[in-house]
């Protein structure tokens, strides 16, 4: 029986690269994880062992570290599309180069300008795709982490015989938001990212909320439509938190204690876009 | 400016569902983690936060428990089969239910028969997508977690100014396996799962590796031709395993000290099909 | 054979509570974990399987969160001294209680008031330990991850036939701060708390660092001369970020570009003490 | 105001070792993670920033590998034992060596013997404490997950005010061992470990059982009085299994769905010895 070789990619996760830049008054700290991504004319590597074409995934760490020495970022988008340049462009084989980089927060301690505190879950993202056409770029965030406790219902969905959910006109919404966009313009300066989070985060708090999904759609509708980003998705899970029943004790609970839980969760995904 | 939903999705996520069946000679027990997500026409919840649409996530989950109290399974595709009948019929608004089922392995003590030990971090899984069209079942594994220690080389390759890596004639070969594969008639019985995990970890044994993607490709093969599958996609992470330089210490390294690297990692990537 | 029941404790760990309090301009929300562990005489549950005295776990759960309903406190110590007071109150057989409290800390988004963002990783931590003799409160915390990029070096030290490590005046700094208390007065405010963890940060920030050592000796110093407290352990774990060798490549690394490794770490204690 | 420096402890952990040794017939593979903590008269690195008597946790991690390339070893203790005995030995200033070992467990591939399958989560555990008298050793074992679907009650517990749990005289006991133990004999062959693992396994597969503390005891009691072990701490976390309410969907669940809860859990430990 003949079998084919469908599709193939290799590649290296989770290059961790730190670099401190020194000026007079103050240090510069970027915290990344890269992970680069070759398809191409690799298959008789995979069917005769055939390594010739095959750059090792640890040259391509080393040259993550190698570019990083001489070419200063402000922006992450900016290391990924030097990164993907370097590769489509001395390996000939490769037909598409993906590139993902996340940015690992860290904040001065108070005024110090040389030493730092991480500030938390919450990164920064970017998707720098390359082949013989030329590049997109997708930024993004993941494990923003927010809870609101006002404005937020759950009301008037569908019953069925397995549906013992109460109604409910006030509850926390909690979720760790990761969203992905790309921007309208491709000579936006990256840096408008910061925006967009802003955004993201003012929507969140603002939004009298429906449901998960209605938020999230009026987090992506806002980021469309006041900023240069064409299109957004959001992935929002539904992290419960579940009113204890103090009844059994004697006890009121006047939506004031809940206990956090892990998991089941629900999972709501939506894109935005314009036009 | 006007702007489109262009995609959307929502479900549940990590409903932990354990069974026992009693039978007079042994128990039976089954540890599975279930996924539920609809695709469809869920709008108006987005846009509009109309709701009357959105069958609640916490319904899902409790028709997962619902479903597995009146049928019993041996295979959790014949679950994920019933699971997307019941979503789809009972929900016109959804167009595609996709189940995936995640089976955490549990082995009797000995010959006792209702004590059981959790026999590793190795999974079975399943993802089953059904739209009004029929259905689909993708059978798989992760978290196979294996080592060569012979018959495993990485030579040939080529070399750029960032090359450093060493060629290796004898080199310790360590994965994670995730492979998810497609059978080649839709009345297979779904117990030919045994028969693939077993071909795959006797063709990652015997192989004589030139890399990862020449294992990874062997393995495939020879699923592909010796059992009723039509492809395979298999994902392995090289889970690195450096010789440890003794030289300082004034000792020789015979190949046998090693330090085991969490990252970065290598990842290879390749599907595997018939024809 | 004569065999002892030597030593004995049981609880609950993981639970879960987050609370909200609705005041007119804002929302007060607190997010912790809660761990309840009891000694005493419990012998007989172990060695005859008599319950009797065994108050079960899931109740300990239920009072953490019925206390939580009736009692708001704005800090964490005063609730594990309100709950370690209940539950040796109304269970004789315990001799000691033990409470582990964790806050998970959660910050307004910009000024609105009933939505927040999860500030980071870092936590505050309590453990209120009570017997017949009275109560004893560790104040800490945990996970609070700083670096340092001027001002560490890492110099003079032994060498042996095993030593590799090159000196270095002008290396990075990074760690998880682990930290316990105790305050030199019963009748300290707990909120004090603030106080010592700014000044953790800031002697971190400051301090010329000949080690990590060095650096935590000083952190405790500073704690202990100018709070009320009477004595602090520091944990400060190492993580090791390692100049890139660039040399290869024909580069030259003005310690500008680092690879952050997970393991293996350093690991440093001490205790500091007045007096 | 005076500080004292009232402990302190430093040293390298996380240190990730696999061997492999090359029999004509078949490969032996180890894999270990090992921790290396000294106590001693170190005040002055603290203190002053004298580093003149700080062996380098990076030696100790050199010490690690060089040690295992000369001196293979069929159980961990032994290795144990090296380590400490040569740090203890050639570092004055440490009065106390204490070196921890965690096995990671690989069993061949069926009948191959160059090829491996990590077998589980499950992992043996040797601590060797050395001071200027001795060394002791506790071996161990953890994440022994187990499960028993019979033979598990939880009956006849004192209720208050807060207690709403049911009274069951058939539930599931889920756990996760965690075991270290000290052996009756210093001369005592370390393989006994497989046998006390068996003891172990054994007696939570038999025992009828009132209460987690029950089968605890039980399980303790029966290595101390079949095996050379002196004292046995057992650590055995309550994973609760909680069978779903089907009520409120016209079904009865007749012991048979159960929804696994990773939070909160039960923790109860014990400690068994002779005499």
């Amino acid at each position: 029986m003949p079998v084919t070789l469908a599709g193939n990619s290799y590649g290296k996760q989770a290059v961790r690269l730190v670099t401190v830049r020194r000026f007079p008054d103050r240090h510069e700290l970027k915290d990344l994880t890269v992970a680069v991504r070759f398809e191409g004319d690799f298959a008789a590597a995979y069917t005769d062992g055939d390594n010739r074409g095959v750059l090792p995934t640890d040259t391509m760490k080393n040259t993550v570290y190698a570019l990083a020495a001489g070419h200063p970022f402000e922006n992450i988008e900016d290391f990924g599309l030097l990164l993907t340049d370097h590769f489509l462009t001395n390996n000939s084989r490769a037909s598409k180069v993906q590139v993902d980089l996340t940015e690992h927060p860290w904040e001065p301690i108070e005024t110090y300008r040389t030493a730092f505190r991480q500030a938390g879950s919450e990164r920064r993202t970017a998707g720098v795709t390359r082949d013989r056409e030329g590049a997109k770029v997708l930024a993004g965030l993941e494990d923003l982490v927010v809870m609101k406790t006002a404005k937020s219902a759950f009301e008037g969905f569908p019953r069925d015989r397995y549906t013992t959910l109460p109604e409910t006109a006030d509850r926390l919404l909690a979720t760790a938001v990761r969203a992905t966009w790309r921007y309208s313009r491709p000579d936006i300066p990256f840096g408008l990212w910061h925006q967009v989070r802003r955004v993201l985060l003012e929507t969140f708090a603002e939004h009298d909320s429906r449901s998960v999904q209605h938020t999230l759609h009026a987090m992506g509708e806002a980021v469309v439509r006041t900023l240069d980003v064409e299109e957004i998705h959001l992935a929002m899970p539904n992290r419960h938190h579940i009113p204890v029943d103090l009844r059994p004790f004697g006890l009121e609970n006047r939506n004031e204690v809940f206990v956090a839980t892990p998991e089941p969760y629900g999972l709501i995904e939506g894109t935005v876009r314009r036009g």
